[in-house]
């Protein structure tokens, strides 16, 4: 016997039982990003290294799956939506319409550490808006954050909001002009560690006692920039409650291509890191090659969120199946009746199955109860020869013989 | 200047236009599916290449996407929909109910040559029953497809059913026991090439003339053998109209896992090859080292389907955006009523844009029409004033200034 397969570390198989949540999530974002005026667009998996390569940063592009194909290209597995979006504004800039608002829903691969709980394979849902510079499409994106959290039933959250430019407004303040990357890489820490983690480190990375002091005395004091003042009144005529999102002067975001306004998600509970994140990243596109189209935009991460809702029990009551009536095989001589009566149901666009063996009925009855199959519907001899149904419902025990016409009524 | 990147060859970026028309056919598709029973599974795009070789044919094999990761795991990209969900039967048959109808959407990649005009990256759309060898789940497969290609418009298809037990049958009686693989792949370019071509590459491979008359009399004289002929009947009951699918004792489907029946679908015009493909594969979860579980299902090509759909100009009226109305900005006098009003519209589940830019109106109204925005909402001074608001019809060029209650009663 050969031995049975593994599924690579930090990948997943998801049953129907977990899809049929992570369809859920996936179809709000659908609606909310659509009310939003966002439209779909898709890229391919496989991209050539060299358009990925260097728009993240050092310690990113070291978790870039990438590979030789079998002609001799150098190619990697997409690690954003936002670069390969990039790519498509700066291959067919022609023949799009500016502004520019997609969404996309894509996989993406990232060669990480699975120790920490994460996944190498997770979907990230997108939205950015091409072609402005206006505030309003930053404020518009996290409306849309708040939207789609609201429609999920999340409580707590909190879309904090930063901006490049107040960062290194900071570090100029506190006179920090050397490794300012770093600097900034321990300051994110900010809201994990706190004030005495982010002086531990800072101390480790070389800073001076005086310099630590006069950089925590900066951010204390630091306020958002004109630019980012007027996302902040604009995000509140969008109707988002101010309890949802706060300035927070410490988040930098990892990745190099952000220019402007950073933002991400946290919520109290479980602690997941943040469930989204994003920005303005202006100068992307032309870096790729393409004209200069500013942009903003974020990442829904699909798994965490779905991770949280499980967690913290936000779940509406979700049928575990979409089948709504088993029609069980009562053997050969009632099988052709039994056929014509699935059928119809689907011809009535109520999914059914029909049990495909001529089991004892107990174990069909079990197997529509095992799967939150709602009803049962049987045609045995005596029901053939009244041309009758026996519907039995599975929740209540219910169990009545119907003409067919009686039984889409029951149904519908 | 940098370079503009290009999309890798075989690979394909998808605009919003042409979503439109994927997405409409992938939600019939799961409409469909849904409909008959299936329930949604997915499966990494990465797995172990041992998993995936070896199960396809040596021509297959060469054609996956492998490389070593930086762990120096052997791993590959999904190459189909089968043998993942086969793993995953292998692994998780215990908290699987069976029978266990699956459909599954997602894409696989093939490193083809693709001057024949194939894509590396397709989307398939797969549903398959385990855990039954009655000829019931069969039929039901090919019921699918013909309520799936119905509910798309198609007028002119066939899919033409055979067996792999006929095949053997067929050599058996035609006395040819060297190089079966090879004489059936060669019988089943018999619909493409003809007697003609079968007798000329048959000869090439080194059949003897009367060898060779004595198979393709065989092969007229072919029968489906009792299983088949059970199936026949079924989909017939399941009320599947005798023109759309036919046996044909000529095809063969290349891959090695295929034990029995085995379908595939072809249209007329365009010349694309087969739109669907499946079969019966009894032992592919035993083979990889799960319990015995029978298995039946097809492939449908979401990109040969939409390839089809547009050459033969099937498609309904879709509406190229889903975003209904434009709300035009006037300016910041009037920046904040506007902001308000493309907020109500989209509490009501209207999806809107503001257009972000104070550009000239006329510039905006261009947008709207380029993107088939159907209304464009305009508050200027005046409607401020007034409490009301202008609303332009793109498509009749009317317009009229109203209240914001009967703006809703022109837009639901």
């Amino acid at each position: 016997m050969n031995k049975v397969p593994q599924t690579l570390k930090g990948f997943r198989d998801f049953l129907p039982d977990v899809m049929v949540i992570r369809n859920y999530v996936k179809n709000i974002l659908v609606e909310v990003f659509e009310n939003f005026g966002f439209e779909p667009l898709e890229t391919p998996t496989l991209e050539y290294s060299s358009t990925l390569m260097g728009k993240y940063g050092e310690e990113a592009d070291k978790l870039v799956y990438s590979f030789t194909d079998n002609g001799g290209r150098q190619i990697g597995l997409r690690y954003d939506l936002t670069v390969p979006t990039a790519k498509v504004l700066a291959i067919y800039n022609q023949q799009i319409p500016l502004p520019f608002k997609r969404y996309q829903i894509q996989p993406v691969w990232r060669a990480d550490n699975t120790q920490k709980g994460r996944y190498r394979e997770v979907i990230q849902c997108d939205i950015d808006t091409f072609g402005s510079s206006s505030p309003i499409t930053d404020a518009e994106i996290i409306a849309v954050i708040d939207s789609v959290l609201q429609k999920l039933n999340f409580q707590k959250f909190s879309i904090r909001i930063n901006s490049r430019s107040v960062l290194y407004q900071i570090l100029d303040s506190a006179g920090i002009t050397d490794n300012q990357k770093s600097v900034l890489q321990t300051l994110d820490k900010y809201s994990k560690v706190g004030q005495g983690g982010v002086t531990k480190e800072l101390k480790e990375k070389g800073l001076s006692a005086p310099t630590i002091i006069t950089l925590l005395d900066c951010i204390r004091k630091a306020q958002p920039d004109s630019y980012l003042s007027q996302v902040f009144d604009l995000i509140k005529g969008f109707g988002v409650s101010e309890s949802s999102f706060i300035f927070d002067p410490t988040i930098f975001r990892g990745l190099d291509y952000y220019t402007g306004p950073i933002f991400e998600t946290y919520v109290e509970k479980p602690k997941i890191g943040s469930i989204t994140g994003g920005g303005r990243y202006d100068n992307l596109i032309s870096l790729l090659g393409g004209p200069n189209i500013p942009a903003v935009g974020t990442t829904i991460g699909l798994d965490r969120i779905v991770d949280c809702i499980m967690e913290l029990n936000l779940l509406p009551n979700l049928p575990k199946t979409k089948t709504k009536v088993l029609v069980a095989n009562f053997g050969p001589d009632t099988l052709d009746e039994s056929i014509r009566l699935v059928s119809f149901l689907r011809n009535k666009s109520i999914p059914s199955s029909i049990y495909p063996d001529a089991e004892k009925l107990g174990k069909q009855f079990k197997y529509a109860s095992d799967k939150d199959i709602p009803f049962v519907a049987v045609i045995g001899p005596d029901e053939v020869e009244k041309n009758l149904v026996t519907l039995k419902n599975m929740s209540t025990g219910d169990q009545k013989t119907i003409s067919q016409k009686d039984l889409l009524v029951q149904l519908v």
